[in-house]
């Protein structure tokens, strides 16, 4: 068993733990977290970005999702850890396998500040007839990780007016109006995503992520911000005060909310963590709700649609001029994957607006892009030659918005199985990209028109086909997405005009090769008639799709006339600011099939 | 005001009720309902099969669904009642006007018999807030009712076992299973179909559903069906006995519950009426669940389907001899709604095996078929013309199963309009059809297939794409549907082999023409492989989509090859069964497009 491992079943067995879970997570339930809450990492080895590890005093087991079966098996190999495929069939999932083996007056341990008070509510549900004792308060990892590194201290800022949207004061009028309509007197938040949106504020403590960690206090009074001492400039913390929001440090968060009494407060148990609400659920009066905020910022404002339409062209051409030096280079000679990497990042990181990229570049050549979400690492970096075909998954943080484009590359001679599967998912992202549909629709609903194509023929990717994007904030954002594995408590959003979400099918063949085709969809008004009001999706990715990996014979003429409008649009757009060189290379890779 | 409506005022007046509900329900939350129940209709004239009337002291508003907008608005006309459209913009929920218009301290009520616990619950939670007070114990209307039906009170038998598919004792232990895994020692049932399913009972107490009222209680020890006296035969009264299942009188039944103490009982607030909640929920220790028969029943057996699909190919002759002599005869001489009813009920009701129509035929001719759920009457049948459309809408109760089926016949010269409709119809019918989906997938998932051809030109229904269906139960069974409008709290079922569901697609323009194709779907395995497995539908239905309606300019080449596949097929299993000349004429109308 793997030492660090080891090391918690001592901890475990003197606290006479019996299970253990560590999630991927933080106080804040981010997506991407930064390096000081990687214990899931650190115990395990496995990288991926998605997984929970749970450990008995004997055994350890890594639950992880159809993306990283194939890395999870590489890196989890000799450690002794179990893999759990999530989703597939005879593979519990983590709360039937706790279940079916805790024993009565066994004891779970965790800590609660990595869990929503949804998640732990829900599995307090679950183990009910088991009497179990939970142990919430227990971070057993931190005192075992010697060298963690400590917590994330950036820089933080206010977004300045013309990339802000909506001011800070009509956003807490907002979120007052909904503490009213609830009749609760006060709100804790915790998403670090909820709390930038609501004080137009950005920040750097998450990779990948512009936010800053916090936690914040909205009554009818008051607004607190709890930031890391120092990490604000003067400028805006006068802005702060401006708009009556005291600033307090991050630290005294906990403290704060153990001295409210008295009022009644708003709970979303999806953003509260389950720490707090252990603290506060009892000696509260406690009204709940979903959160306003979550609802209200995936409906992006006009300045943030403009915004974002600037950067996804500024975006779309990096990756044309990416695309034509791939191309033309690897006739000239072999690449690598980290370089390819490394031109993609630099095109975009050299933008004016720049801040970072959306998440770290995927760049998988042949059957490294098989594994959905491979990274490459120095170690893994395989030589790209003039044949098959390479994966990049790639996006950037700019002032003026996220962008998240994926693009598969013909780079030589390609089979048969190639050239069908990816036009299959060519067809596949079109079929989604040109719905039209009434209001009322989830992604859920919609999700099969961009598998249909694939499982009429009997294949799927296990990935869903897309997900929200967030301004500025996240590159994965709730609860708007496409997919088709909804419950009732995980259903996603009911799509509305202003929403984007990511059309991203794939294909993977593991051992010989992986496509994925990605464009972002602004979703907004089609016609409105007796029926209703219909929508339909703007792209507002404009980069070719590998002409060289089509066979227009497998595509029906509807299909070749989306592709061709399609691509039309892209040489419109991106032409202009192109090379004489690239332009009529261009001209090229956008003709009509 | 119609005179009803001011008598039910004057009595809610005398108690003291402010507003008073009267859904379309009986106690068994039955879809049909015998005429003792149809309080709504009574009181509001109005006749369709859904809708909910709410009379305050002054005034009285009626909502129903888009299926019924044109029928109400046409029965409803002088009556003083206010038409309520659900799911229109600017059309608030019940719910929603109650929070709106109810005051503090005034009283609600209804009787608590015909809501199930959870409606009540859920509508309770609402308004909260309002600080209304509920009587759940509240009929005003059978006292004012002077000529009300008495209570259907038909003889009732179990069924023969070849028609049975499981036995009662195998179905018994199933529940009684569930009921041990639930922690739980009893339940009680209450919907009419799944005690017939459970006791392989059938009967005749509400029209069109070959089911007797009842009430059943089952425990680890006792099994009781409560059923009016003298319904049941003593043969069939001496095979209960052998599996040990008590007869009592479905009087009793209140008596009886009231009389439970010291159990545990599993509660379905889906199935439960409000009334027994309402009797029961502080009484006893209750475990909360889902029932087992709902979910049961839906995945048909294998002598179910043996059975259902016989009784399909009888009822398939009889629509296509139908449709041969409509044909044949509009052109001698025109013909009235009811005539044409009255010629496919005969077919059907002369087949050996039939019971009764599964649902009353809808036979409506040009802008009739506009009306969603039109119900011909002596007063309503149309001429039927030679030109334009008559759509039918009908399906058989027979020993071996239920039948379900919608053709829409062109009866002479029809306008480019309705030609472009009609086949757009048919295309969105084959599209869902012929999906091949992964195991995971609702009907909810898979609705936008048939939408898809309508909504990308700017056309709807307003109504599902499917419901599940009984077997010689209810023709409307859920909880597999096709629809798109779900929500946490009304999800569909996951579809599974074995599972029985329509698909009918329409379009309706008032005033002018309505069109509907409907074919039953059986759900079945196709190929299984790395991505799991996979599942693609069957048909049930075998009869002509009338190619007159057809121009295969506007399909595509898939589409016209779904479309003759299906007709090869029709052809295949019809012929046999038909005269020469209707033989000749079914090849004809199958020949390729």
């Amino acid at each position: 068993m793997k030492k660090e491992i080891i090391l918690l079943q001592q901890e475990m067995i003197r606290l006479q733990v019996d299970y253990y879970l560590v999630p991927t997570s933080d106080y804040h339930h981010s997506e991407y977290i930064s390096d000081y809450f990687k214990c899931r990492q650190y115990l395990s080895g496995f990288t991926g970005s998605a997984g929970t590890l749970l450990v008995t005093t004997e055994k350890a087991y890594l639950w992880t999702d159809g993306r990283y079966f194939i890395q999870a098996e590489q890196e989890l190999s000799g450690s002794g850890i179990v893999l759990m495929k999530s989703g597939m069939d005879g593979v519990p999932k983590i709360a039937d396998f706790l279940k079916a083996h805790m024993k009565q007056g066994e004891t779970l341990g965790f800590d609660g500040k990595l869990y929503t008070a949804k998640e732990m509510e829900k599995l307090q549900r679950h183990l009910q007839d088991c009497q179990v004792i939970f142990r919430h308060d227990l971070d057993l990892v931190h005192p075992i990780w010697k060298d963690c590194d400590p917590l994330s201290c950036e820089p933080a800022y206010l977004l300045p007016e013309q990339y802000a949207g909506i001011s800070i004061s009509e956003k807490i009028t907002g979120l007052r109006q909904f503490l009213k309509d609830h009749h609760a007197d006060c709100q804790l938040l915790y998403s670090l995503t909820d709390i930038a949106w609501l004080f137009n504020l950005r920040g750097n403590d998450v990779a990948n992520t512009p936010v800053a960690l916090a936690y914040a206090y909205l009554s009818m009074t008051q607004a607190i911000l709890f930031v890391q001492s120092g990490v604000l400039d003067s400028t805006s913390i006068q802005k702060l005060r401006q708009y009556h929001v005291d600033i307090q440090p991050y630290e005294s968060f906990y403290a704060f909310i153990d001295s409210l009494s008295d009022t009644t407060m708003l709970i979303d148990k999806h953003d509260m963590n389950d720490a707090s609400y252990q603290l506060l659920s009892n000696r509260l009066s406690c009204v709940e709700a979903s959160g306003w905020i979550s609802t209200e910022k995936i409906v992006k404002s006009e300045q943030e649609l403009l915004n974002t339409k600037n950067c996804h062209l500024r975006d779309g051409i990096y990756m044309t001029k990416f695309m034509y030096w791939l191309k033309k280079t690897i006739k000239e000679r072999n690449l690598s994957e980290l370089e390819a990497a490394n031109v993609i990042d630099q095109l975009r990181l050299s933008d004016d607006l720049a801040l970072d990229l959306s998440f770290p570049t995927i760049s998988a050549y042949g059957k490294n892009a098989a594994i959905v979400h491979y990274s490459v690492t120095p170690e893994s970096n395989a030589t790209i030659y003039p044949k098959g075909m390479l994966l990049v998954d790639s996006g950037g943080q700019y002032l003026d918005g996220t962008t998240d484009i994926t693009r598969t590359f013909i780079l030589g001679p390609v089979s048969k199985e190639e050239i069908k599967c990816f036009t299959m998912v060519c067809r596949s992202m079109l079929h989604l990209a040109n719905a039209r549909f009434l209001t009322g629709c989830r992604g859920s609903n919609l999700d099969c028109l961009a598998r249909q194509p694939l499982w009429e023929a009997g294949y799927d990717y296990r990935h869903g086909t897309g997900h929200g994007v967030g301004h500025l904030l996240s590159v994965h954002e709730g609860p708007n997405n496409f997919r088709f594995r909804t419950t009732a408590d995980n259903l996603d959003a009911v799509l509305l005009p202003g929403m984007i979400t990511t059309d991203e099918p794939g294909l993977y063949t593991e051992g010989k090769f992986g496509i994925r085709t990605e464009n972002e969809l602004l979703c907004k008004k089609w016609k409105r008639n007796e029926y209703g009001q219909f929508l339909e999706f703007e792209y507002l990715t404009y980069v070719p799709i590998d002409l060289d990996g089509i066979d227009p014979a497998l595509m029906s003429q509807q299909e070749r006339t989306w592709l061709n409008d399609y691509h039309h649009q892209v040489y419109k757009k991106i032409a202009p600011h192109l090379t004489d060189e690239e332009r009529l290379w261009l001209k090229e890779y956008t003709k009509e099939i």
